[in-house]
């Protein structure tokens, strides 16, 4: 059965996915890039987004590996796509992430501005959906066949799924810095309410490893 | 010098340092009391609160331990204190803490109604300051004579004295809990601008503890 799943998301001390001002040298915003300082370093990443041999193998990575676990197809905001706002002003944009990303299956973006779909090279196709989430979600189970859909992020993408109940398990990592301000994670989603409780805490030196599931 | 710290505050993984609907049977509000998995069996509170020998005396005894070190006076917010609201029905209440509370130097609670001093067995003695903050800590200062301020929360208090850059260092445990609604710690405020940084980050079974100080 298809889950849908939010991994390897990072907030901050103060709860922040993202800091304030995003650009194209602030992908993550104003002192974000500090929140991946347990992600980047993990031989899943360094092999998935630099084609590299190496990095870190222990409990970070574990988290990190298995956000790449069966997942068929992945959702991401707009933004985490792009430091773009409003519409397109012409189709050079294709991710942050060379010729290459690291998805391989498709990826559901969502956004207000219409866009035809990009095949990149490696199995991943960007799809640019404008009806919403629920039509984002019903297009990535299609796809995913079975497996899973992750919830690539950001905040604002995951507040909305989970206020409609549908995010089955998120795993969350806090890292141990100060945004101040920024896209806040859990800012008026009351997610125990919502049926969601801790299973998972597991600490490394560089972040908290936590895993939230919807009790059944 | 006298340093005004934080310590052993406890937030939930969604940022809250109490749940919501404080009452006799709920000092930390409904679902609170899980905060303090951590604190409550370490040998510093079980001597403190309950004069048992025995406790953990590990990560999590050091911190709690290092909360009461150098401390000549506390500074509490009302609703820390009791669960009463409003004028005060009479003076029967006297804190949730028994004859001989655990502070043995002078605590200064911040209220908007009056009452006269409660002097405690132990070297307790309760005042109620209806002048503000600053009041309560320029008293706090002369009673710590030299030594500490420490203040005692809730997030509500140590929220107006951030505000004023009046607080040097906080110990801050996240709890593995999610409590959905309540009195957030970092809700609307600016850590970082403030010039707050993370200076440890030490996980222990039961919580993360963190330690943030502002920049001299
Ligand atoms: N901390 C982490 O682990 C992590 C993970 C992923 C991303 N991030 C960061 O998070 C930041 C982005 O997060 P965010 O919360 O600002 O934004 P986001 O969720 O990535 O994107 C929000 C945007 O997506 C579009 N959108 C969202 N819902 C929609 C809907 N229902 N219908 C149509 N369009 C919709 C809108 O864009 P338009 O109206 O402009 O089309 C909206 O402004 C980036 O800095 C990214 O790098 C962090
Ligand atoms: N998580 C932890 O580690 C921890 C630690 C301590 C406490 N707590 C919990 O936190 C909860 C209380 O927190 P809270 O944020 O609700 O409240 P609080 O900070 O304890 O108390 C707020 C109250 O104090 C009085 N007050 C505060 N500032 C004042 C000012 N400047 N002038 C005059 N009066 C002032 C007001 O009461 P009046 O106007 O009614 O007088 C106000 O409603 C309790 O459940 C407590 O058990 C948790």
């Amino acid at each position: 059965m298809t889950r849908v799943r939010v991994e390897s998301f990072t907030i901050s001390l103060d709860g922040y996915g993202a800091g304030p001002d995003q650009d194209i040298n602030n992908p993550l915003g104003v002192g974000g890039a500090e929140l991946h300082q347990w992600l980047i370093p993990t031989r899943t990443i360094q092999r998935a987004l630099f084609g590299k041999d190496g990095g870190t193998t222990a409990v970070d990575d574990d988290f990190a590996a298995r956000g790449f676990q069966n997942v068929g197809a992945w959702i991401l905001g707009r933004n985490m796509f792009s430091p773009i706002r409003g519409a397109w002003p012409d189709t050079s944009w294709q991710g942050w992430w060379g010729d290459s990303p690291p998805y391989h299956v498709p990826v559901f973006i969502l956004t207000h501005h219409a866009r035809a779909p990009i095949e990149m090279e490696g199995g991943t196709t960007f799809h640019f959906i404008t009806g919403g989430i629920h039509e984002a979600l019903a297009q990535a189970r299609v796809a995913a066949a079975g497996k899973d859909v992750r919830i690539g992020g950001g905040a604002a993408t995951i507040q909305q799924y989970l206020r409609e109940g549908l995010i089955d398990e998120l795993h969350i990592a806090i890292s141990p810095i100060l945004l101040g301000e920024g896209a806040a994670l859990f800012a008026g989603l009351d997610l125990r309410a919502r049926g969601y409780e801790c299973v998972e805490f597991v600490p490394s030196e560089k972040a908290t490893h936590v895993v939230l599931r919807r009790r059944a």
